[in-house]
Formats: C-alpha cells, sequence, structure tokens
C-alpha cells in the first residue's frame, strides 16, 4: 500500500508568518501522499477579541454560539487555510483548501446540551472517504480546516486532532496511515521545564502511569487518547512532534 | 458538447439568508453541468467596519490593502462561500468552495500602481481550466470566492463578474457554456425607475447608444463589457438576471 502522511498543526505554528513558511518548506519534502489538518484556535480568539466577542473556552473546547461559529468559519475557512493553501501553491505543491462542508466531505452531528451548551460544535458522524481518495489520487494535497457540517446547511466547529485522527483511521484500508501530531515542543515531555525530557515511546500502560502522576495533563491528555485510538484501528503510526522533526520521524511515538 | 452553466451572484443575494435560500433553490433546478461564482464586497464592508477599518473604493474597485486583504480572504474564502457549500450539501449537490488558490484555478498578476495603488487587487492571468474540468466531470459543482493568488504566496481580490466570464470563455472548448450575472433586478433597465423596462436583448450598438445617453451607467457598465468580451469568444449565452429568472432564461440577453 503506498503511504499517506496526515499532518495535524496546531495554532501557533501556522498563524506565525515565520512558522508557517518552516513548516510549509519541511511539509513539502515529506515523501508520499499528503493530507494536512489545521487548527486556529489563537487567531480566532484574536479575531473574536477585535470584534467585542468573548471567548469562552471549557476543557479546551470553544463555546460556539452563532456569533463565534461566524468568527471559526471565517478564521479558520477562510483566513487560515488559504493561506497555507497559496504558500503550498508557491512551493509547487498541488494544494485544496477544504472543510467537512466541501464534497459533503465531514458530517456531524452537533453535540447535544447536557451540563454544558456548547452550541455549534459537532462530533464526526461519516467520514467521505472516497471523496478524499480522488483528490489524493489525482496528486492532489487536501488541507483541513476544523469545520464539518451536518448535511442540514450548518456548519459546525470540529476539533482538528480528531479530524486527523478520524480520517487516518478510515484511509488505513486503501494507504498505510502515518499521523503526525506536530505542536512547539519536541514530542510529549517527562519534564514540561526540560525541552529535552521527550517521552520517545509511549504505550497505554505508561500513559495512565504518567497521567495519574500528572506528568501528562490538560490538552495533552484528549490528544494522545485521539492518537491511541488511531494505532489501535489500524494506523501504522502515531507521532507527536514538532515542526522541526516531521521529516525526521523524531518524537514521541505511540505503541 | 454538454451544457456547462456559470452563475454569477452578487453580494447582496448571498449574503440575506432569505435571498441566499431562494438562489439556492433555484440554483439546484439548473440542469447540466453548473459553477458558481459569488461575491460578498457588502459583507466585507460590513466586517472591515466592525474591525475598524475604512473601506475605499475606486470605480467600484476596493482598495486592498494587507488588512483588507485579510478581511477579504476571511469573509469571501470563509464566511460566505463555506456558507454557500454547506446550504448546496443540504440540498444534495455536490459543492466544493475554492478560491483561485486553491488547485492553482486562477492566476493573477498584482496590478501595477498607477495613478492608484489598488493594493492587493489581482488582474487574471491564467484560468487552469484542466482542474476545473476533472471536477467538473466528476459531477461537483465548484463555487468560486472573488480570490485569486499569484503563484508566490499571496491572496489576491480580484472581481467576481471578470472571474465569471473569463471561466465561462475558457470553458467553452469543452462545454456549451452559458454564463448568467445575477443581481437584484429583472435585468438591465431601460428607466432605473421602472422594474418592467427590462432590455430584453442587447448588441454593441445599443449598448454604446446608452451609454452615451447615460441609461446604462456606473457598475452595469464594466460588467456588461466583460459580458460582451465573453460572448464574442465562444460563450454561447449571455443573460443578466435576477434570482428569479436564473431558470427560465429571462432577462437581458446580450446579441
Amino acid at each position: 500500500m503506498d503511504r499517506l502522511t496526515i499532518i495535524k498543526v496546531g495554532g501557533k505554528v501556522v498563524e506565525e508568518p515565520e512558522s508557517l513558511n518552516a513548516l510549509l518548506d519541511k511539509f513539502i519534502k515529506i515523501s508520499g501522499y499528503k493530507i494536512l489538518v489545521h487548527g486556529g484556535g489563537r487567531a480566532a480568539t484574536d479575531m473574536a477579541t477585535r470584534l467585542g466577542l468573548e471567548t469562552q473556552m471549557v476543557e479546551g473546547r470553544r463555546i460556539t454560539d452563532a456569533a463565534m461559529l461566524e468568527v471559526v468559519t471565517m478564521v479558520y475557512g477562510g483566513l487560515v487555510n488559504k493561506k497555507i493553501v497559496a504558500g503550498l501553491q508557491a512551493r509547487g505543491c498541488n494544494a485544496i483548501g477544504l472543510t467537512g462542508a466541501d464534497l459533503d466531505l465531514i458530517r456531524a452531528v452537533k453535540r447535544p446540551v447536557g451540563d454544558i451548551d456548547y452550541g455549534f460544535v459537532g462530533d464526526i458522524d461519516d467520514i467521505n472517504s472516497r471523496e478524499l481518495r480522488v483528490l489524493i489520487n489525482e496528486n492532489v494535497v487536501p488541507v483541513l480546516a476544523p469545520l464539518t457540517h451536518d448535511g442540514k446547511g450548518n456548519l459546525l466547529n470540529t476539533n482538528a486532532d480528531t479530524i486527523a485522527s478520524r480520517i487516518a483511521t478510515e484511509l488505513c484500508n486503501y494507504f498505510g496511515t502515518y499521523l503526525f501530531y506536530c505542536f512547539e515542543k519536541k514530542g510529549v515531555l517527562l519534564n514540561p521545564e526540560d525541552e529535552n525530557s521527550v517521552i520517545f515511546e509511549l504505550n497505554v500502560q505508561l500513559f495512565n502511569q504518567y497521567k495519574e502522576e500528572g506528568i501528562i495533563s490538560e490538552g495533552m491528555i484528549p490528544k494522545l487518547e485521539t492518537g491511541f485510538r488511531a494505532k489501535r484501528n489500524g494506523v501504522k503510526e502515531v507521532l507527536i512532534t514538532n515542526v522541526e522533526n516531521i521529516a525526521t520521524g523524531r518524537g514521541t511515538r505511540l505503541l
């Protein structure tokens, strides 16, 4: 099977011109088929602030009312996504920027209101792997914004880590899929103060132990859970790394 | 040759939920292959105002400095485009939202600074008809935002009427292309006060006469010039009409 690498990059990496350029330079060097999934949370928060809207986060997830949905649609689907696409095209990489609404790629269900009303936040229901494969086989590089739709005309705000993981899983019947979570650090750190304390290999048992000990905490927990799920479901490799190492394959490898 | 209809819709039609829904209901009824090209100027101006940016127009064209480019990228490429795509998908129409950067569809050249510096405004250099045909032949409906790129990583603001006209012209070797400019009125009016004074057929001679007499003026002049150019270059039919009539084919037909 051909190799397909799915790279998820966080907001911080794609929002600064310098780090974005560094990412795109590295990204085009990855061999085989590729998909880029990006965040953009900081840019959305900045834009919301400029528009006088307050950002409210619960457990790392953005409360997305109608006004905030407009902000994330603009910022993720327009500003961040199209800058990446133009940057890749300038490097000779045939990128296409997409949301889950385009080509009906990702259907989601609006999260039911429980203790918390997340608003227009979507949990993935279905990935349209056929349309993705048509693009990939045309040597097109999909660049996915973290937006989905409900099939009834509504866009929904969906976590980028989850989108990347689900796509890697859905496509592993057709490609050998590699999932790289790319952020500012070299990997998962044993000591957050020490940039070089990277945990090179992590299994579920160790993950649970580190979680209990508080070594792994906050946003890293759902990211790793999503990664382990992908690994369990047939993704060949799941790696947590930084831009510098997306081509070398160094970082935290999930076992 | 198969029929391909290129519909260009102005900002006013796509920015209000009610008129947008009316448009999409009509649009899906058009038989044969379809492309939708949209504007979004009013929404961009509103967003600019909310962000404390002043909008400056010269002869109907927006002066697009770096801050305004971010606004149009967000509003055209994100907000307006993705709302249309989600609305079409909800109607079972397999839409994909694109800018000229996606798939390298439309390359443009930044307009040289003359008496006026338009900033990041692009004049079309090249339409990538191959990629558009791949999509069309897959029965995908491209929804194009009025943004292009320069191939060096920069997005550019480009007039939607011109994009629609150039695409209709480029594709007329492969399809019988029909170009519909859709706006609030039933067609070009002989008397702007009388909604029913539609000029049903217009040739270049009559156009020049009406222009001299001031019957046709302002924004309608470049729109019609663009339309006549398309007609001259092989587009089967160019029609100026409203949402109500995009399926009936009534309006002002260019000869």
